[in-house]
């Protein structure tokens, strides 16, 4: 199938139009034209090979809304006309423990992701969704429901999910206290999620400019982290800490504010972290852990769970052609909070 | 009370013998005479003020095993004759939630550690177990079940107790796999216990010298940590690792070596630590986390546990006026796997 859309050619490039094919249909595929792409920081990060790991021609994009437009033979859950959606993880084993206890995202034999990886079959480079149309097997694409503005669904498909399976791991819920590092994409979902399961909300922040902000989104208080009085006065007050900042840091500050047997989890930055102290580890048996998207059982829960409660990410809308501009806005974190391009705008 | 002991003047001075008063009984005290106690690495580093919170004069011993001599007329659970042990802690609150729930360890208004600390009613320094007399209240005297070699059982009191408690609340048990990093006085019971409990034990060592002492003591295999290709074949192949190295380290190495959900502790090292990389964590959901000591009941339960199955540490045991030589030796780990002061030494 030939498709079209956006591409990094190598790390210092902008993103450029590209032509490009997509697989024929197998039967257990469905076809979609892109509704929507959500920018996550991701994308950057890949774009431009922070991780060192991206293989060019690079097409990101793994927060994705889309209507199906062909199903293969053997596709039994979707037909032409209906609203799906694709996140991180575009295939797995489906065979191993994890796959059969719906953690694909934990497959023993990696699950394929979206763009920058290689599909199972073919070995050809898995292209992500700032692109017109996306192939997808039937297992890894999800439905949507009815009632929920398209346009801000597609972000739930990372920062949804990457904030919700460890709220649910961690068993947030009514009586338990969560703290949120950072407010942008992913932060400002952590706070609408753990409110929408009734937790009790702080959220963490170096200025107190964020307060209005953070009671908006259904946090209970903001915590200045500058503050030391407030710190000391926040010691062993959460029991979770949901913490989204995207770059090397230190916890040691952090980690007192949990309660005994309270857990930090890193969603946000992937690779080196700084020193830390295992002190507040010791004499709390307080623990450090990191949690990576969810299961496709578990999105479909949280775009349910979403959609009973009408949560939904506040999102910019952006033309395809303003993606490099929004790469820069990213970076200095001027977005409230996600980005999500309207794919209308890509043409041929 | 009139009693003598060994004693730490300032962080450069060798131990040296020392006069002083215990306190007259209160109503729920028991007097023990120390018969055993077992020498910590602790004892070491707050002997020197490795820490920076030592205070002076410092009698160490925190692995205490004695025969009372008096009782309080309070007293219901201890009279003379009987054989008791005391571990790190002599007191808490008793009242808040982590005790009431029996984790004085980790009392909300911190339990009064057994020496460089203070009473809680005076504030008097407390003093450890170098010496020939102890005063405790009876809710921290532990009762010695009959039948272990009374000259092995001090150790149990923190080595045993500092492993035995993560190990439950992690829950090593038949089917689970547990790693133990550093075969030294925590580390040799780490392997014993978690053996006792019915774990699978893989011992992890810099070099494969160590192979004959691991299996001796109930590891099913050693591991060495500087064999990359033993190390990578190993990946996600633990539950749970016990980290008893008492200084700072990296853990990077380690952590691949989790199965998803699976948890470090650190048990021997207070204090920095070196750099980390997330990326072990949000993979594999994996988790770094300390533990100290256990609860009163706990510590019970693990003496109680080992003398079921005759667990005992490996002593060598030695004088009172050794001490200063067991310190040197015990710095460069030379000791299998645990050294014990026979007080009957003491004299004076």
């Amino acid at each position: 199938m030939k498709t079209f859309g956006y591409v990094a050619q190598s790390p210092e490039a902008p993103l450029a139009p590209f032509d490009f094919d997509r697989r024929s249909l197998r039967p257990n595929d469905v076809a979609m034209e892109v509704l929507y792409c959500g920018i996550c920081h991701s994308d950057l990060h890949q774009a431009r090979n922070d991780w060192g790991w991206s293989s060019y021609p690079l097409v990101p994009g793994h927060e994705i809304v889309g209507r199906v437009t062909e199903v293969g033979p053997a596709v039994t859950r979707y037909r032409p006309g209906d609203t799906v959606a694709v996140g991180c993880m575009v295939d797995s084993c489906l065979d191993c423990d994890q796959c059969r206890r719906g953690e694909e995202q934990l497959c023993r034999f990696a699950c394929t992701q979206t763009y920058n990886d290689r599909d199972r079959i073919t070995k050809e480079p898995t292209f992500g969704g700032y692109s017109k149309h996306l192939v997808v097997r039937e297992e890894f694409a999800l439905r949507v429901p009815s009632g929920l503005d398209l346009a801000r669904v597609a972000p739930l498909l990372c920062a949804g999910i990457t904030t919700y399976s460890p709220l649910r791991t961690w068993k947030a819920g009514p009586g338990s206290r969560v703290g949120v590092i950072g407010l942008g994409g992913l932060g400002h979902m952590a706070v609408k999620l753990a409110a929408g399961m009734g937790a009790e909300v702080t959220v963490l922040s170096r200025s107190p400019d964020k307060e209005a902000d953070a009671l908006a989104l259904g946090a209970t208080r903001l915590l200045v982290s500058s503050d030391p009085a407030a710190m000391q006065a926040a010691a062993s007050s959460l029991d979770l800490i949901i913490d989204t900042v995207p770059v090397r840091h230190d916890v040691d500050a952090y980690m007192p504010l949990l309660d005994i047997d309270g857990t930090l989890v890193l969603v946000g930055q992937l690779g080196p972290m700084g020193e830390f102290s295992s002190l507040p580890l010791l004499t709390g048996r307080r623990r450090i852990s990191g949690s990576p998207i969810g299961g496709i059982a578990e999105t479909q829960e949280m775009l349910d769970f979403c959609a009973e409660r009408n949560i939904l990410p506040d999102c910019e809308m952006i033309r395809m052609e303003q993606i490099n501009e929004a790469f820069v806005r990213l970076e200095r974190a001027d977005v409230r909070y996600r980005f999500v391009i309207d794919m209308a705008s890509l043409r041929s």
